[in-house]
């Protein structure tokens, strides 16, 4: 599916208890996608529909179980996962949360640690949570002390392997961006015909793309697209992240329709100098922040701050993981991390070039998971 | 961007505060992208991001607050929320929890709701949750009584509107499969192109594709597509959920590789009835078990339970929303809810058929949102 063995998930499991023993945590309760692709090898797009929640414990000692809607049973039975209860889900009066309960107590877990910072979420209705603690009344539901994060955030070989794959087919729809756009192109229309070139090119399904047009960069990376047809001098940015069994790339290209001006390609050459600086900075030892400000020095942004809030992130089995390059984050580096540089340059009146690339912390420094570009902006024709 | 006007979202949220002071409920907090599109309007794929905690607050009396991203202050400006508050995310120590605990301070709240039933989560981290509650210790967190789930389940004009929209794009993909599919195609490459086909109708991108191929229908709808080339004989299954301006459709279309068995030919034929069951019981005033027994006397299942635990359910900003039609919810109907039927039969040894078609109760029944299908399956080209 994604170059993970059972091995893999074995490993990935003993970590899990060799750090759980050590905080006294009886059991991490997991309810998310990228959790159950990380510890089961479970992949499935159903989680699109928030009506089932879904469960996978992973107790101190013993083995995992998981907890799930009947619905699912077939594809966790092709997982590492041998002990799998099941019940016919939704259910409006308990759905699943006795069955739960029933698990947790025979597992005999007095503390049980969920995801609870930074880019994670519970996947499950409240009353349920709440329905569950009043059930369990001596259990403490209380964070997982990070470990989650800590072990996601070290790619194994099969992890990289697994970006590096979806970079390349990212990079191959990139390519070919001259095929769809050009001056009088509606920008929603680029955005629908990119995403089939990304489908094209073998990404499993394209959960995101970002992007915009305007004529000394773009203002705002988040709103969709409007159908404002591209104009001549226009910055075309296109931030996709793609995904191929279950892992995101997560990267841009800008593209000028016709010549750039000077201002706009000044800007992108700094941009992808600073990228440069950022993968140069990154090497086992040093902290997310050292990065980040080896970036921001390139910038001139120079105030410590962007309106995105930082210059990259970790990537992985979500677009955004742990750590986020910026001058509060002291994370320090490891080999095996995966990295997206993402400086931003300031045109004027609030525009800006915003550039991303990844790449993973090696032993001995760092590499691009993406074919890193040149300071020159590839162009788009004018009509 | 989906046709609601800002009449429309003023009345939805005049409603909201009718619901709240009945019951005493000072202010709605909403964390989710279908609850901002819904009040406000807001789209954007940046939700893809797990990074960042996003609030949203209706207050009883007086005007919607968000308290959102710096990076989402352009796109929400835009949006009919006027009283806007944004803070620099990601923050590692306070990602926005004081301003929000200060927000609602200001707004003078004792009782918070809280969306929590089925299909329902809250998108923040909980340790961004627990600091909330433990720095408003006076204010009463609970449930939302509801009120969120009665507003969005009875669509407005504009919204069935958005919704045929979009069942339309679903449409038309569905009549090119011919092109993309036939003997010998390998199953990913078909979901791949399907893909393609939707985003080339119109759709503004795909979150949601399951499916499967099988000698008598499917087993598992939720695995993703292997590389097993479509054979002579198959039932190729394909269930989409596209969205257009946020909206989804969620139907499906089985095919047939050259001629179906008499098994899975009437198998199909016997879906189709069950859907057309399910129309016709429905309308105001009938209860979603009623609809699910309508279609479960032809499917001839007679347990009253199915795998996927229900056999349709409510359809909007969300791939799945309320009511489940099942035998346990007692949800009356009501004018203006879409609501998808998904009839399934059983062939043999677990195999079955899942048909499915998106419906509109109007004031007198229900009318089709899908151009609904005849019993005949559609053929695929044999090699």
């Amino acid at each position: 599916m994604n170059g993970s063995t059972e091995a893999d998930y074995r490993q990935r499991f003993t970590k899990a208890q060799f750090l759980m023993a050590d905080a006294g945590v009886d059991a991490l309760l997991l309810t998310t996608p990228s959790e159950f692709t990380y510890f089961a090898g479970f992949l499935t797009r159903f989680w699109e529909s928030p009506a089932r929640p879904w469960y996978l414990i992973l107790p101190a000692s013993g083995e995992p179980v998981a907890v799930i809607p009947a619905i699912g049973e077939v594809l966790m039975a092709r997982s590492v996962v041998r002990d799998i209860r099941t019940w016919s889900s939704p259910d409006l009066i308990d759905d699943g949360v006795s069955l739960l309960a029933d698990t947790l107590k025979q597992l005999r877990v007095a503390r049980v640690g969920i995801p609870s910072g930074a880019e994670t979420h519970m996947r499950v209705p409240l009353d349920d949570f709440a329905a569950l603690k009043a059930s369990l009344p001596k259990v403490r539901f209380g964070d997982d002390v990070g470990i989650t994060r800590r072990l996601r955030m070290v790619k194994s070989v099969a992890e990289i392997e697994a970006i590096r794959t979806v970079c390349r087919i990212g990079e191959r729809a990139f390519a070919r961006v001259h095929e769809i756009a050009r001056e009088g192109t509606p920008l929603d229309e680029v955005f629908r015909r990119f995403q089939m070139l990304c489908l094209e090119e073998g990404a499993d399904w394209v959960p995101y793309l970002a992007g915009a047009a305007g004529q000394h960069g773009v203002a705002d990376v988040i709103s969709p697209a409007n159908d404002r047809p591209l104009a001549k001098g226009d910055v075309l940015m296109l931030d996709t992240g793609l995904v191929k069994g279950g892992y995101f790339c997560d990267f841009d290209r800008n593209y000028s329709v016709g010549a750039p001006s000077d201002l706009v390609a000044s800007a992108h050459a700094k941009s992808v100098e600073a990228a440069k600086a950022g993968l140069q900075a990154s090497r086992p030892g040093v902290r997310a922040c050292d990065v980040f400000h080896a970036m921001d020095a390139v910038c001139s942004v120079g105030s410590g701050t962007v309106s995105a809030g930082r210059m990259g992130h970790g990537l992985g089995l979500q677009l955004t993981e742990w750590p986020s390059l910026m001058a509060q984050d002291e994370t320090v580096l490891e080999a095996g991390m995966v990295l997206t540089l993402e400086p931003v340059v300031e045109t004027k009146n609030g525009f800006m070039i915003v550039h991303e690339e990844n790449i993973v912390v090696t032993e001995s420094g760092a590499e691009w998971l993406t074919k890193a570009i040149g300071p020159d902006m590839p162009r788009l024709e004018t009509a």
